[in-house]
């Protein structure tokens, strides 16, 4: 078994998933930076050879490279018994985790992304569209939390550590300043702040 | 066993992906048309009783209701042999599916939505970037087929439904001639519609 290696780079929330899965399992990993402002994912080469999908993370282990975070949480949760989700509770884990892919992670990252980092920045009028359809994916996650205290059963699965992967990036980033605005969602980002391990993302993929 | 029911509405590509698994399955299947345009599924006894998510389809089955349609059509590749993923296609079926729902269908239907159906129009500039990101999504997809004909192995997968999900409806609906503009899935579009039992969404789910 060699060391995992984490195709990464630190302003993006999906590595910081895997980074804190990674994490919790106390597996140690080597950070491999990847230069996304440089374009190094837009790169035919690295398309060809990396990731056709153009995406990170990617998780390289056993001279393997898989990508997807959703399909790396996955993996990670048969691999290491401290992040396992039981049988009955598979099929929601799975909803969520397909919720976060779809609508949460989607909207979060795609108004951050263009707010924050696009040069130029897009017109208004796209900013002001990408921020209603964030906060349509955050009160449904929100009022989800009103009923549990955290996404599903009892402890902490891989659909949260999906779902954490953005909400931690500063407020001033995010457009959204989620411990003053969505109550539920602020008890539930302290929850699993406080499992042992936890680092912010700047702080763990840095 | 009852009788699956498939709580729907035509436009809903995400519908019409479990209506073609039901349909390939050989499944005979109860449509229950759910009132999007009216606003059912914002309604807030609709998202504390079917789905908090706010989404369809919903499959109902054996007294269960289950949503996502990833979650769905995964259910079903388990139920029909059929429908069944090999163990060591798994994996790459997996990643398609979440490509799917995090860029493939997330950017066709966020595009075909407010372009096709929001009143008051969007703003220009929102459809403008709107279609930029799904024309890169569709680039991805298009250079894909470009080595295999179909999205995983050889033969059509649960991946594929998903991302079949919106590309059969009117290219004026869609804002992307397909057929025309992207040659490699325009022929994985043909490969589909050739499995006995297909039928355009607005056919299959009117």
């Amino acid at each position: 078994m060699t060391t995992d290696r984490l195709h990464c780079f630190k302003e993006s929330g999906n590595s910081y998933k895997v980074a804190l899965a990674l994490t919790f399992a106390g597996v140690p990993f080597e950070k491999v930076t990847v230069d996304y402002f440089d374009g190094q994912t837009r790169q035919t080469v690295w398309r060809s050879e990396t990731n056709e999908m153009g995406e990170v993370p990617i998780l390289e282990f056993d001279g393997r490279r898989m990508s997807q975070s959703g399909v790396i949480l996955l993996h990670l949760a048969e691999r290491f018994d401290s992040l396992r989700v039981e049988p009955d509770e598979r099929e929601e884990v799975l909803r969520w985790l397909l919720f976060d892919n779809h609508k949460f992670t989607a909207n979060l990252a795609s108004y951050r992304w263009p707010r924050t980092f696009a040069k130029p920045s897009p017109h208004e009028a796209v900013l002001a569209y990408m921020r209603q359809r964030t906060a349509a994916a955050l009160d449904i996650v929100d009022r989800h939390l009103a009923d549990c205290p955290i996404i599903v059963g009892d402890r902490c699965t891989v659909a949260d550590l999906s779902m954490a992967g953005y909400v931690y990036y500063p407020a001033d980033e995010l457009g959204f300043d989620l411990r003053a605005e969505y109550s539920r969602i602020a008890a539930w980002m302290d929850r699993v702040a406080q499992i042992p391990g936890w680092r912010a993302p700047y702080d763990l993929l840095s």
